[in-house]
């Protein structure tokens, strides 16, 4: 097996990483500094060892070691592994919470397999900064260690209010409604055709009368229920995602 | 509202504490350490002030404080504040992974709502030691925080073979197989029928392939697949609980 025995491996299998670059056979590119110093450093990777290469557009393909120099990992593009897959076109839309549970909400999502995460600050929501630059690189790291063949976008944060004042009407909103007088989230999704979706998950402190009388008055919104026990945020969204993915994702 | 401001308070709501005495209106009893400090100096409850007590047997009662001395906190029962109503009789068979993947799942699912979780020990687990006092402590905080009326059962860790050698065959396991060409997993639970239920999660390595072979051959066992994505073991822990919670729990 001289060929596995090229491949940079970690625990979860051969390593791969997610470039901006386009891919194509031939093509040269050389790593920035973060997976150059992961590759060289953590993984002991060696010239002439080959890698998985994903750019969110072009598939998945085998690449190359050229050369570890102090200026980064150059890598020489060969074949391609697998053709471009996308994840279903869902949405979550989550009010920040803790830096901890917020880390883990998208690393768990991407594995969950959203296309787009967007931060809506709501009345309630207590973080005050939001940091989309460690969000994306909790979602890069997830993304290559997922198998997934793209990084889902990750948006700005943005009121509530806005988002929903320039909402494409044709792309459902499944709201978790804390309020428990919903109906459960698998139902109400099954019985509801949308071109598009989007889940909403509130904050610690749950969604503020106003702001649930207004979500519930929009006829893309469907207020949904997860059960009669209490969640914190972070379980709340997740087990949305995995419930949405059954009744109307890929895992069907 | 004199009431409200009578409870003693967190972000979560009023304070619920699980304790192992019975309860019943006038009855008197002394929190342990643990619970007498986090009353006593995190919350900073005062004599006369109310909390919600529940026990897994007896439903939730609220009762109030009477004294807060060193030896620890007393407290008298008062009124049933709700009638004892369990979760699901789903158990969680689970590969140890390390300690704070295994803190989050024991978290998460308490608060999804199983009954009782169950430490594998399969051929590819590398976690030596599991420490099921941090674990039974983690499943209370959830229990505590999530509104259950009782805390799931934390079973000592026993290597897979003999679960399963000694397996109650009406329970169906629902073997979360991550080689791929299983049904989904919805799908499999809908069509199934069971007196009981288990789910089964691997470890960061995966099931090996005898493991696999012997699970599969047994008629209780039902292979599943959690979609195309590879997911570490916690979020396939909880993504599992979530959609099985939809098929044939209580979020239906």
């Amino acid at each position: 097996m001289q060929q596995d025995r090229q491949d940079v491996t970690y625990p979860g299998g051969v390593a791969r990483l997610y470039v901006e670059a386009p891919l194509a056979p031939g093509a040269s590119l050389m790593l920035d500094e973060g997976q150059s110093h992961y590759l060289a450093h953590v993984l002991r990777a060696k010239p002439g060892q080959r890698v998985r290469l994903f750019n969110g557009a072009d598939g998945e393909w085998s690449a190359t070691i050229e050369a570890i120099a102090k200026k980064g990992v150059t890598l020489e593009v060969e074949g391609l592994t697998r053709p471009q897959a996308g994840v279903p076109d869902l949405w979550l839309l989550l009010a920040p919470v803790k830096k901890t549970p917020l880390d883990y909400i998208v690393q768990k999502a991407t594995e969950l397999g959203v296309a787009r995460i967007q931060p809506v600050i709501t009345r309630r929501t207590i973080v005050e900064r939001v940091n989309t630059d460690r969000m994306k690189a909790n979602a890069i790291e997830a993304a290559e260690q997922s198998g997934r063949l793209g990084v889902p976008a990750i948006a700005e944060p943005a009121p509530l209010e806005r988002v929903l004042a320039g909402w494409d009407t044709g792309r459902a909103i499944v709201f978790c409604d804390e309020a428990g007088d919903a109906r459960p989230l698998a139902e109400a999704v099954r019985e509801r055709e949308a071109a598009s979706w989007a889940l909403l998950t509130g904050p610690e402190g749950g969604f503020d009368p106003v702001e649930r009388a207004h979500l519930r008055s929009l006829s893309c919104v469907i207020p949904v229920t997860l059960g009669p026990r209490i969640m914190r945020a972070d379980t709340a969204a997740l087990a949305a995602i995995a419930v949405w993915q059954s009744v109307r994702g890929d895992w069907r």
